[in-house]
């Protein structure tokens, strides 16, 4: 089975989310056979590439929140984190574009590493002091090597505006295409979606009935035309 | 949209249906939206590890041709393959346990190199003098090496016999389940199946169909209960 999720690492949402989802797959009891693949979604895209804010700034700014609201929602989402045991510094975070993130996700995910990149970006954006954002491409290069990623290949994506930018841009229009319109948003097997940061049991619900779905109903619809050249325990047919 | 590929090493179908795929996916319009996904299917499980053998002799043991016939049928294969410009090796070829290979497709697919190594070990099998099944572990930590992965993690998927062992034997529950009794077995976004080594031309119709199907028909059953802790461009919601 796979489980995609379509998040961005300037969503809060979404880094509690993945928690509350991984706590269920942890307990589902086909874990081994899912398989999750993450994908892009800008909740900023507008935002130009070096233009970097603070988190509360931005909120005030853009939503028309006064500083003690934007506060208090940052504190909301602190302990929501540290309930699912992620560190969360609700107060000095930065905001700013992330498509550059995203694109090296798409280069961690043709290395098999984007499922630690990802964590690693969540945890660089909202548990540690340095910003993602402010410090250039080095910064975002050396978070690629934790990942298990070649420090030449991150630095050449980074260096290439146009690597994984259309990988980036597919995933944002199958997204769109599917309805989503915030994030996180999971999909499984391509049938049953979930928005948002759900309570695990949601999750564990969605997981069980995707699976079940897919033990009941395993056909495709076959569209050869004839007999096929093909080889089974009988051996080779010869054509 | 995703292709899935079951198919085994040891398979001259597999290695021809394979090219014809490519050939397919090349001239198709929404290419790069195409993600491919090999999946593990031994024809010959039950082999002892170390049990190697001519083709041509396991061919007229197993299933009673005569030499002949045998090699009539291993030329034709040749030409088959010849057609897709592939070398084949129509004389000379060893039969062997494919499992460590499989498992080893497992680890590549991992580290993003699959697609890399299927096509190496399908060159060292039916286009190279030197046998992948009678040179031992060496010879297939060279082959890994040669798609990209680390010589000491392939030596120890080697070393491990567990080492992706049932992520092998879940792709060929699967194949099971699908009805899948030979190889190649194509299946697009789980919808739709191909058998064997078709003509270039029924790939290209299966990936128009599934193609045009997915855009029809794009729509996820909603399956959380109320209102989601999401971010989206109007900001975050607080709950």
């Amino acid at each position: 089975m796979r489980v995609e999720i379509w998040s961005d690492i300037a969503c809060p949402w979404c880094y509690v989310g993945k928690a509350r989802f991984e706590k269920a797959l942890r307990a589902f009891p086909h874990r081994d056979e899912v398989e999750v693949v993450h994908r892009s979604f800008e909740l900023d895209p507008s935002r130009a590439k070096g233009d970097v804010e603070p988190v509360l700034a931005m909120l005030t700014r853009k939503y028309g929140m006064s500083e003690a609201q934007a506060q208090a929602g940052e504190d909301n989402l602190g302990a929501q984190a540290a309930a699912e045991g992620l560190r969360y510094r609700s107060t000095g975070r930065d905001h700013g574009n992330t498509f550059d993130l995203h694109r090296l996700l798409h280069l961690a995910k043709e290395r098999g590493r984007q499922d630690e990149l990802i964590g690693i970006f969540y945890r660089a954006n909202f548990a540690e002091e340095r910003s993602v954002f402010a410090e250039g491409k080095e910064r975002l290069v050396e978070l690629a090597v934790e990942a298990g990623l070649d420090a030449e290949e991150a630095r050449g994506v980074l260096a290439d505006p146009a690597a994984y930018a259309d990988a980036v841009r597919a995933d944002e229009r199958e997204a769109a295409e599917l309805g989503a319109n915030g994030v996180p948003f999971f999909v499984l097997d391509r049938a049953y979606g979930v928005s948002g940061a759900q309570p695990a049991e949601v999750f564990t619900q969605a997981l069980t009935r995707a699976w079940d779905e897919r033990s009941a109903a395993k056909s495709v619809e076959s569209v050869e035309p004839g007999d096929a050249d093909a080889c089974g325990p009988d051996g080779c047919a010869v054509s």
